[in-house]
């Protein structure tokens, strides 16, 4: 592992290197973020990557931000329609590759970005590198459930189409320590996704999974809850759930598309008659503390994980609530030492082969 | 092929074969279920599978229904918890074994079964056969879409776990034939489920079923949209979503607890306050009419294609109104000649030299 206390300092300062420029939203939206977080949590400060002069005059209004903010200059902006590879070959001058090497050089412990993803990930993999012992890093978001923290860990959703048993588990380990250190739960239970819970079920990765998972529970201090199915994804069975890149992202836009599409039938509802229309106002503080659990803009930021170094990806099109929350969470992240804990957890899950000379 | 005619013969009948005992609730709620039917549709009668005594009663209080039925006697339930290897060695006496029964003498051209899948679908496999062409058959079930008909057909959720190119051809073929047929889409736009919208994304498979698929376009006169994600499954890009039976199980479970837990949240919202309450009551039509567009039980009928016969699997809970939205589908399938037109259409799709001698 590479320099472990570098990681440390950076953490105990708690300072997040953001790129100022990949969001649909522009710098305003980013920078308005980063007030928002500066508020509400005085333990943290920031690196701003992005064109120097366009940052300075957004954050110079805000002596509260000033104070605790480097702006570093870059010129390029990837966009969401650049390629990863070209990006990767000719990015350098780019505020996202220069957010991510704040984290590789060890200033920062974590980056957060809303640019375009494909472009993110081959950048973290290539500057940041994998963690020993991990084959396949893995994208983690948080889904809307009905457990006591509100969300689910899933993870890969997306950050390669496939895994093996040996990926599983390492996904197992990571989506562990992610929910310990991001969602503070202490015995995180852990589900494998299949299309049925009956052990004979499924694909033969799945199965093999299945074991290797069930056999680092008790060293790794979680509860294993075996197969679980898509539903669980939401429900109350699991607070981390297992699959494969494939399936992980195809499943997470299902439920986005599903309830985006109840959001527009319900709103349809409300505009077809007058005694609806009165009814939707009369209902407007109910619908806003729905929106409010189920808000795509307050669970902000899939985490890459399984790098020396974690990076949050925001949406796209994340506003300045959704930026502030993906800062809130890399903080939290930071404050906790988390990318040194997965590191470790994942080591120690090595066969003994394998493991790196102390 | 075997027997075209007397399929034919069953179809404009419009007898609809019922396995009567399998739901979760009892032969009481699929007799009426069959009721609404029979009073909503002068043109189809039904063959009632399961104990004489029980379905004679249920049935005799309603001549309307009685004129239009015959019952055969079953004296076995095929329970939820069965192994379908069990059911196919030992079932024979059961209602879900006659029913398909009917299916495979040509006596009916459909048969619907709220009962377990599963067993439902071992025994579909083992007594009516794959239809020539055919190496998976698929289940496809409607999903809610934000399309004109407002659903998709979607395939497979879940016959198999695995899907080749091949295979993924004949369900765009299928899908298509359901798509037209039980939906009256005359051209379906064919989407297949992908991580991404690129041509160069996704598995090895998918790259060989998508060029397949584009490739049978212009014959099959469907148009195919290439690669859609999860997102579009609810979406207005396709009228056919195909996939694998692992991915599309995943996918179809994870919205529905997606919707579930939505559907929690705003029952939650509207209890919070006094002011809520009221509004809820006013709302309470608006919902309804939300209710009704997405109704699970009115969307009812998984369908089972690829074999010499259409099985139509009704949700294991479903009432009187699922019920009969499963028969009104299998009644509608059946008057189109369904199965004999997705027969021709797979055949006509084989590979010269794999194809039957006239």
């Amino acid at each position: 592992m590479t320099a472990p206390t570098d990681h440390k300092r950076a953490a105990a300062r708690t300072l997040i290197s953001v790129d100022a420029m990949g969001g649909d939203q522009g710098p305003a939206a980013v920078v308005a973020g980063c007030l928002i977080s500066a508020k509400a949590n005085p333990d943290i400060s920031f690196i701003l990557h992005g064109s120097e002069a366009e940052l300075k005059a957004l954050v110079s209004k805000h002596p509260i931000l000033d104070n605790r903010t480097t702006i570093r200059n870059a010129v390029g902006v990837v966009t969401m329609e650049d390629k990863p590879s070209q990006v990767v070959r000719t990015g350098k001058d780019t505020s996202m590759w220069s957010a991510i090497e704040s984290v590789r050089t060890g200033e920062a412990a974590v980056a957060v970005s809303c640019g375009n993803t494909g472009a993110l990930m081959a950048l973290s993999m290539i500057r940041l590198r994998k963690l020993p012992g991990v084959n396949r890093p893995a994208i983690a978001v948080l889904y809307p459930s009905s457990n006591k923290q509100g969300f689910n860990v899933m993870l890969d959703v997306g950050a390669d189409i496939k895994a093996d048993a040996d990926d599983l588990l390492r996904f197992a380990l990571m989506g562990m320590s992610y929910a310990r250190n991001g969602l503070d739960v202490a015995r995180p239970r852990i589900g494998l996704l299949n299309v049925g819970t009956e052990e004979h079920k499924g694909r033969i990765e799945l199965k093999e999974a299945h074991d290797l998972i069930r056999d680092h529970a008790r060293e790794a201090a979680f509860d294993f809850v075996g197969f679980v199915e898509g539903g669980d994804i939401s429900g109350n069975k699991a607070d981390v759930i297992v699959t494969d890149g494939f399936t992980g992202n195809i499943a997470i836009k299902t439920g986005e598309g599903t309830a985006s599409l109840i959001g527009t039938r319900l709103r349809e509802a409300f505009k077809y008659s007058l005694l609806s229309r009165l009814a939707s106002v009369l209902a407007y503080t109910s619908l806003m503390r729905l929106r409010l659990k189920i808000d795509p803009r307050r669970v902000n930021g899939g985490v890459f994980l399984g790098l020396n170094g974690t990076v949050v990806k925001s949406h796209g099109s994340a506003d300045a609530t959704g930026i502030s929350a993906a800062i809130k969470l890399a903080a939290q992240l930071s404050q906790n030492g988390f990318n040194d804990k997965l590191a470790a957890r994942v080591a120690a899950a090595l066969p003994s082969e394998e493991q790196a000379p102390e």
